[in-house]
């Protein structure tokens, strides 16, 4: 994997580059929608590629791992080949939904023992067991893995826990440097700061992260409940130790503001299930603001959802026929909502870009966020 | 609407044609996909258009009459310009759907008091009223309001109910005979043939509807569980006596066996839940036959799921993947079959049209039941 800066913000951190991976190459700052099970809810993958420009998509370890299995992926050849996505797939570690979808999970110096919450069986992951996993997974982007704490977090709970994570990385690192991809293409690996929301264990983690030299690096355990403001305090704290010269991923993060205003302090790589999942209760992101597709307001609206942003989806039906199809609880209206969303935030990533490199960026940032956070 | 014979079978009664309408024209047999509330479930317009390959689409007047309403269907300019489908819809009367969905409907000769399977309001469909709702609509072909019986049914039942569904068709055609289409595009009308499984009355039905004479004729209250064998019998009986210069359209039917042998005895027109509806249920049509994509044998398939049939859903994604997603739970499981379902049965009435024009439909059709219809 290789990484380029194509521009850097002048009134800003805000930088644009291009990432190369072996199934392609990324523009930055990207959002990559999320393909829990190895599909991105509601969505074909042509919608993906023709509609949504999505350049990447992430695929979740611990979902992979229950269903299909280790067994059918490999002998798929890997993700890419079992669901037709061609172009670069980044998978995390597990960890967050061993953590929070786990009824019952017991986090020892050796690995995390949870149950599967789909038939309560039991199973074990290891740092050096996720390393294998995800080369059977095959991601362009593999992810460390860490202990992701909550918010509120005791600072002794946090510093045990973030040591606990950096000799996991160390790991992670031997297994991945010592192993090779299974089906003839290079894979990478991110560690992920940790640290909850302590200043000194920030500075610690980014530091010891930066320290491992690996080709890209993660942030984690933020947007977990905590304010924006503080969100975006430990975001730029951690990127200005994260070194310049590689991509810097935010996990799991966010709402359009959250990603303008994190692509202000460094950030250049974004995932979440928040325009997927709110897709499938009605609530639409557009250019021109925030839409409860379910309002009266769009009852008799025949207007595109939203003609800016491009895409069959957002430029083809109605507000008005969306309304009705989410009234009627139609699968049709996730679909559109879906691909409606993701779209957006492709375009609004692909626009930061272009105001990075116009030189422009904090001045159209502030303008957007208030843009399309507003509730139409 | 016109229709021209394009070319009859020597050896069945199975017959080619071409029907036009205001938004275009249909090439018969043809298999009308059901679009319920102005959505054919899970599958997006241009997959109906590009994939499905699909001529003309069905809308439930029971469902668009109760969600959006009649205000947003004129507001929009009719279901064409609501749901962005521009070639020809056809919609039922809302009959069948007012007996089998309404717990508690009254049938009285002014027409039938029923109760909203949404929200329990009381409602009346008159003969005239359903006119009225299929003007606003705005379908190419509209049905008349009549009374399907269930099966079995009794004798004096059943000769009262076809009694009054002929008087009911009368005040249809005195309706719709002194009004206009409100979108500037003519409309027709098909009255409906009932009779349970009673020649006589079959009999008397159908030359009571030949007798009115108009653009095309349907087959009702057939396909309502009754052995398929009674089915056949009753579609020829009726086909032999409606004119031959007009479409015959047997509503409901059916699995690819029901309506291949159905081709056979002179039906033009078909439409059917069962490719969507067992579609979500993970069952599908093959050209090569049956498959429920569940079972442990399509786990490591990574074949097309049907090649032959072409489009998109069909030739790019692997059973294995498709028995993942249905297994899963994944929405896009449900899109991918439904979509392929539906490509099958355009693909199957395809096939049957140029059969019919080769001149060796009958030889073809044994062939096929047998195929399409083995389990796999």
């Amino acid at each position: 994997m290789t990484f380029e800066l194509t521009a850097k913000d002048i009134h800003s951190k805000a930088r644009a580059g291009e990432i190369t991976t072996a199934h392609g190459t990324i523009q930055t700052p990207i959002f990559m929608p999320v393909g829990t099970a190895g599909t991105v809810k509601a969505v074909h993958q042509r919608e993906l590629t023709n509609d949504i420009q999505a350049q990447i998509i992430l695929g979740n370890t611990y979902h992979l791992y229950l269903r299909p299995g280790l067994e059918v992926l490999e002998q798929a050849g890997g993700l890419h080949k079992f669901n037709g996505w061609d172009q670069p797939i980044l998978t995390d570690s597990g960890g967050y939904q061993v953590y929070s979808l786990s009824g019952t999970r017991k986090i020892v110096e050796e690995g995390v023992k949870f149950k599967s919450h789909i038939d309560g069986s039991t199973h074990f992951f290891s740092p050096e067991g996720v390393m294998d996993i995800q080369r059977t997974i095959g991601a362009d982007i593999m992810m460390a893995f860490d202990e992701c704490t909550p918010y509120p977090c005791e600072y002794n709970y946090a510093k045990k826990s973030l040591d606990m994570t950096h000799r996991w990385l160390q790991r992670c690192c031997d297994r991945f440097d010592s192993t090779e991809g299974k089906y003839g293409y290079d894979q990478t690996l991110f560690p992920i700061v940790q640290g909850s929301t302590y200043k000194d264990l920030r500075i610690q983690s980014a530091e010891t992260i930066a320290s491992f030299n690996r080709e890209g690096n993660a942030i984690g355990g933020l947007s977990v409940g905590e304010p924006a403001e503080m969100m975006y305090e430990f975001t730029e704290l951690v990127c200005d130790i994260l070194p310049a010269d590689k991509p810097r991923y935010l996990m799991g993060v966010g709402t359009p503001a959250n990603i303008l205003e994190n692509i202000a302090l460094g950030v250049d790589m974004f995932d979440c299930v928040l325009p997927t999942r709110n897709a499938r209760n009605g609530m639409l992101f557009t250019s021109q603001g925030i839409i409860n597709i379910r309002n009266e307001r769009w009852k008799n609206d025949f207007s595109p959802i939203d003609e800016t942003v491009g895409g069959y989806a957002s430029t083809f039906y109605s507000k008005a026929y969306l309304r009705h199809l989410v009234h009627s609880g139609e699968m049709l209206g996730s679909q559109i909502s879906s691909v409606h969303n993701l779209t957006f935030y492709l375009w609004l990533v692909k626009q930061a870009r272009e105001h990075i490199i116009a030189g422009d960026y904090l001045a159209w940032k502030d303008k957007m966020v208030k843009q399309v956070m507003q509730r139409l």
